[in-house]
């Protein structure tokens, strides 16, 4: 059995999923950068766009600035490609969906480096890791930052700092977050006051998955929302030290509180979901991850065999539209992506369950 | 495979269960007699009844009258029995419930046949029999009606027939019912319709399980209302030649239609109702009706392996809460019933799935 029993230390998780595992899914660095001798975004030609392009695509694909970074063209990218790349986080939406020229590089072995092109800012540099590491993640994106820099003036001002398009960037131009698995805080009905401390200490706290007000699976994810006129030792600091730990713990506690006074509806809760992955048909993305959400929180608490924090989020990604449709090899309309999801869901589950 | 798929002779369902058992789970007819020389119930002594009780139970118990009749002191049983009997629908839930002299003649071998006694008449005669055989049913209580009117004299009138303490029941003293199953009609939103026409023709309609005005498991008991002014043979006929095989053409046509436009989504149903008794860790007879009545279309639809028609109605009446405290061999109250039903049903229908 993977994932283990709710960890007494507080530590919790499974090791392969990175510290904290039970609760963080991901950490993740981004940097906000422009380049000196370029317009902003905001008022740059679309000759100047090429240029960036050309520049950004010639000197940081390859090995330059970080290990295997692969130029993607999102101007000439499919439709797949390009909502796989947000679905794995890499790219934004904005990004994918715009018409003007613009790139990423996308380091394809980890699946966790990406340098966004022509988004907000000329470039977005971004580190993901597993669990909680932002300072692993911080040491990554500065290395990579300072090679970039080594090949282009970045545009910066002594004062203020770096410069960005948006005024919320200037300074470090840099935003941590971390996506945070809840659903204990959910089931005992105290995720509205995580939300209002987390909003308290300046975070901003966004559902992962949904477009609705509320976060599907119980996945939200939390950033800070200023970077000028702090450091960024002070805003890792903050972030990694203080504000993530006493989150991390509130959740580990609601956990503890359900096992002591709700442990069969818990249990009812995960095994419920198992048997829908198992058996259903059809279904959509969100239930899809409102289940696995719930087979996760199962995984924490040492009720589930088989399964590891690896597997879900994998399936969680799986079951979004375009990593289905290319697992599948196949363009699928809406209709069609419901049985496909859930035979997949069902196939690989059920692998992993039947081993378990 | 038990069930087969839907037959397009129209016949349908598994000989096992009885005719048409794809739609009809039991036919029921009962006979309302008094006794000659005593006051009708609503009038009648402590006294009155108690020698009631002692001359049926004298009299009726052992082959006298029907094989194997074995006398059920309500005043004495416990209330698990006297549960148990009502989900069995040997008994009705008012004679169970009663604090006045009152028992039952139980034939314990087919579970189908029955006595009451000082329910709401001195004699309420009972046979149920699988699928559509209201005939079969009406031959066993004839000859049964006949035996004990060698016993005793009826209450009779040359002009009413036989009287009963209920108007409704004057005449033949005849009630024929039907417990149908009828998901189709509900899924294509034509179970309104059914009622309305079951009430046009003088039928009454019921939820069989389930206290709201909603029949859960879309388990509905038909019946017809008037007793007088017909002879059995019109009130038979009209029954079982017209009104249920309309009935159950008309619910086997919603299943064609189902499965000609929607099949997918009716395997979900089917499959994820499967799911989520393999797996659910809590449940209450409610749900457990209602997820059943889901897999019994799809064994009558030729989706489902292993589960037959049988294995289903059993699973149904062991998720009540009398039966399933005799199952468990143990007294239980609601919230123990939840976990052990839940336990049960997911043992027996695995059992029967792994084997399919």
């Amino acid at each position: 059995m993977i994932g283990g029993s709710l960890d007494p230390s507080g530590r919790g998780g499974d090791p392969a999923r990175g510290r904290d595992g039970d609760v963080v899914l991901t950490s993740r660095v981004r940097l906000a950068r422009n380049i000196a001798g370029f317009s902003f975004l905001t008022r740059a030609s679309r000759d100047d766009r090429r240029r960036i392009v050309s520049l950004a695509s010639a000197r940081f694909a390859g090995d330059a600035v970080s290990p295997g970074l692969r130029w993607v063209d999102l101007a000439e990218a499919d439709t797949l490609e390009r909502h796989a790349l947000v679905e794995r986080r890499l790219i934004s939406r904005q990004l994918a969906a715009g018409d003007e020229p613009r790139g990423a590089l996308i380091a394809e072995d980890d699946g966790r480096t990406s340098i966004m092109v022509n988004e907000e800012d000329h470039l977005r540099l971004q580190v993901m890791r597993a669990g909680l590491d932002v300072r692993g993640a911080w040491d990554e994106i500065d290395r990579i930052d300072d090679r970039v820099e080594s090949i282009v003036e970045y545009a910066f001002c002594p004062k203020f700092g770096y410069l960005t398009a948006c005024p919320t960037n200037v300074g470090t131009g840099l935003r941590v977050s971390a996506m945070l698995h809840m659903p204990g805080l959910k089931l005992i009905n105290e995720i509205d006051k995580v939300r209002r401390a987390a909003k308290a200490m300046n975070l901003a706290v966004r559902g992962y998955y949904g477009e609705g007000s509320e976060a599907v699976g119980d996945i939200y994810q939390l950033s800070n929302q200023t970077t000028l006129g702090r450091t960024e030792e002070e805003i890792l600091a903050a972030f990694t030290d203080d504000i993530l730990p006493k989150i991390i713990e509130y959740e580990r506690h609601a956990r503890r509180r359900l096992l002591e006074s709700r442990r069969s509806v818990v249990e009812d809760l995960v095994h419920r979901a198992i048997g829908t992955l198992l058996h259903a048909r059809l279904m959509n993305a969100d239930e899809a991850v409102k289940l696995l959400s719930h087979v996760r929180l199962g995984v924490a608490l040492g009720m589930v065999s088989g399964v590891g924090f690896d597997l879900i989020e994998e399936l969680m990604l799986h079951a979004q539209p375009g990593h289905l449709q290319l697992a599948v090899g196949a363009e699928l309309n809406q209709a069609q992506r419901r049985p496909a999801r859930a035979s997949l869901l069902r196939e690989r589950l059920g692998a992993a369950v039947s081993a378990g």
